[in-house]
């Protein structure tokens, strides 16, 4: 590099990254424009300058020093599977994807831990995990697809957190190249660690504005003994089963998954899979137990559930479990076959549950619209989704958003429990925050990012 | 307040605080005195301007207001328990104790959380929490006497980690006032969360430096049922035993405690209790299990331990198992009547724990000590004790302590697992951060507090 002029020569920079990366920059219009979108639904009007799919934490270092030389802002990708537009790149941004950075470094059952590269899926990680008795237990929907960068870049929930945690839990270190090249190692091997700030957790759940995480340390687990156990109950109506999905948390049982559908789901999901699901009720509820008291506790939770006035069945069979489970999985995929679904990702004390539902059912008949909603009962964590036709958001809809999300915070909840500010919301950040906290946020991402290369006009 | 000048006036700083806060201000010269030390055998050499006892947020942030006013120094200070020297004052400063803060403001069952106040002392939350049917899991040994404000200011360990997490595990949400008295809500009330960067996170641990923790939301567990049950063993030497902890973990099998202690703490430990350990072996083991399968655990963790030239015994008995996990307990008080002793606190991969005792084994005899050495074993963390004559640490045992620091990070370790930095780490941080990350974390520091008043001289 012979020049550190701060001035965009695009071919200058294209060169240098060629000359670098050789076959691993790709500028064909095709892969471009594929940057544009992610799963939010939203996307970018323009194009990137370029992709570049470094092999090494060296090179994503070579990376950054080049685009910190020539002021060009760099957009961290791993599969693009996000629901925030967090990894979206324009005009004049090099996007760096970590899917050529794929491996895993090293599997330690004895001390429960594995080193990966940022661009390894999920699932393939657990595939390869499996053998050594061992899981990671970070498990977003998109987990067939998603990368553990990206996971921890988000800090990814799922349906297992309720028992298992959120992806945070799962991180002991992170390798982290900062906006100018420069390496930091975060974190350490050893389950406990308090030598000066916390920046691992700090970097967990920092959607690419901070650094460009290039190596993960991560908690594994051993895989659970036993049958899963699967209980599922349709309801009358939502609010019902939302009461009932309190009332098993409140009784202290910690079910491994406890997913809730409303009528409007179900109306999509039944069709999609080819199932007659009309009649069966207006609201559904999936639960999974596991480990040694699996099945006493799948037991008391459809006592509980009958209680609450659901119709429960119960099954230790892994195929009908499966089924069950994929009614809930099925969701997502099934709305969209009917227009375009802005998916959103409010959270609550648990105990709030029925109090969102309210919300949403009022919220609903103030705008005129049906908000098909999921939630992750035991966490609290609900998929409100808005459905409509064309590929913009309609001002009507972000209203009725700005709506769910002002009720949920009122409930001592948040705008997004696990899928992130990104792009799309943006503009309620400073409002939950507070002036104060927001201001200082911000200038925690200038000082890792003081050219303010990284991420741009995310999150902040 | 009618001046903002920058200038140590400390009698007008004494009177304006004495306005503010009447009975709450002490200014005695034994209560100023006591501020010196905490539990880590360190003293200031010098007493503080004054101690205050604010009672409510308001006042928190009236005394950070007219500290930055003045540009007087304040160390924010729970119990003083600690063993870093984290919570010392010195002359020109402002003490800001926690402990006329120690309301429980909510238990709330149905969620899991408790909103409390910083200087509530953690056994007597316990007490609290358990008609509720709860409790919280961060057990320092310290807990009778030791705040939860500062236990979420240290990130505190303590026994039940390996099973039940740390500090940072428990905290969803933090109320903190800013150095200029500025307050900011970071976190929320549900269980999940994404929104923005994780300053509760970064706040946990941060050893007063960032901002004064004036609230905090935890999670709180539903008491485990079943009886708890106790495995100990003696072993011919504490290589054996570490190495037959480590095949504990590297079964799979997750106790809520296991301990272990070497011969030179069962010397002392013995006559302190007036037991006869002398003959019993070279090193104890201890450990716990609980849960629904905890006797069958119980039984696997003794086959094990059996299995690596252990003699194991097993007991359902509460006031035996007390009894046994007592010899652990004791070690701190044993060796203090023994000398002055400063703790230590390394923590490694599980795994590495017969390498780390052999680490230890070699600095005792290059420096000609010995290095009496207790480990929460189940998490790699070991406390090796210097006990020496005097109330200074002499250079000969700061060489030893480096030389453990080195081990540890060498073997994937950190040098302090669960105590801090405060004072006594200071020197080692930068060489474990490596330079641009403790920049940066200084650099941190300096944002959330430019003029440098919070626990000035800690950490940094």
């Amino acid at each position: 590099m012979t020049t550190t002029t701060p001035r965009l020569d695009h071919t200058l920079v294209l060169d240098e990254l060629g000359q670098l990366l050789g076959s691993n920059l790709l500028t064909d219009p095709a892969t471009l424009d594929a940057m544009r979108a992610d799963k939010s639904g939203h996307v970018s009007p323009t194009t990137p300058l370029a992709v570049v799919l470094p092999r090494s934490v060296t090179e994503v270092q070579a990376v950054m020093r080049l685009a910190t030389a020539h002021r060009v802002p760099v957009v961290t990708r791993g599969a693009g599977t996000g629901l925030a537009g967090g990894a979206l790149a324009s005009a004049g941004e090099i996007v760096l994807s970590t899917l050529a950075m794929n491996r895993i470094l090293e599997i330690n059952a004895a001390d429960e831990l594995a080193v990966v590269e940022p661009g390894i899926i999920n699932a393939r990680f657990n595939r390869e995990l499996a053998p050594h008795g061992l899981w990671f237990a970070p498990d977003p929907a998109s987990r067939e697809i998603s990368t553990v960068g990206g996971n921890i870049a988000t800090n990814a929930g799922g349906l297992l957190c309720n028992k298992y945690g959120v992806t945070r839990d799962a991180v002991l270190g992170l390798s982290v190249v900062l906006a100018d090249g420069r390496l930091v190692e975060m974190g350490h091997r050893s389950t406990k660690g308090v030598t000066g700030l916390d920046f691992t957790s700090l970097m967990v759940g920092s959607e690419g504005v901070l650094g460009v995480i290039v190596g993960a340390t991560v908690r594994v687990r051993r895989i659970t003994p036993g049958t899963v156990f699967t209980i599922a109950a349709y309801f009358t109506d939502v609010r019902t089963a939302a009461a009932a999905s309190a009332s098993v948390t409140a009784s202290g049982i910690r079910a491994s998954v406890m997913e809730l559908m409303d009528a409007a789901c179900l109306a999509a999901v039944g069709p999609y899979l080819g199932l007659d699901l009309a009649d069966r009720g207006g609201a559904y509820l999936v639960a999974q137990t596991d480990g040694g008291s699996a099945e006493e506790e799948a037991r008391q939770i459809a006592a509980i559930l009958a209680a609450a006035g659901g119709i429960p069945s119960i099954t230790g069979d892994h195929a009908e479990g499966e089924a069950l489970l994929a009614i809930r999985r099925a969701m997502h995929p099934a709305l969209e076959t009917t227009g375009t679904v802005l998916i959103e990702d409010v959270s609550v004390p648990r105990s709030a549950l029925p109090a969102m539902f309210d919300a949403i059912a009022s919220i609903e008949a103030r705008f005129g619209i049906t908000i098909p909603t999921a939630a992750h009962a035991g966490d609290g964590n609900l998929h409100p989704n808005f459905v409509f036709a064309g590929a913009v958001v309609p001002p009507l809809i972000w209203e009725a958003a700005d709506a769910l999300f002002q009720a949920a915070i009122a409930l001592g909840g948040t705008l997004t429990g696990e899928h992130g500010i990104g792009i799309l919301k943006r503009r309620w950040l400073r409002g939950e925050l507070g002036d104060d906290q927001f201001d200082l946020q911000q200038q925690v991402k200038s000082l890792f990012d003081p050219l303010g290369l990284l991420n741009p006009g995310k999150v902040f």
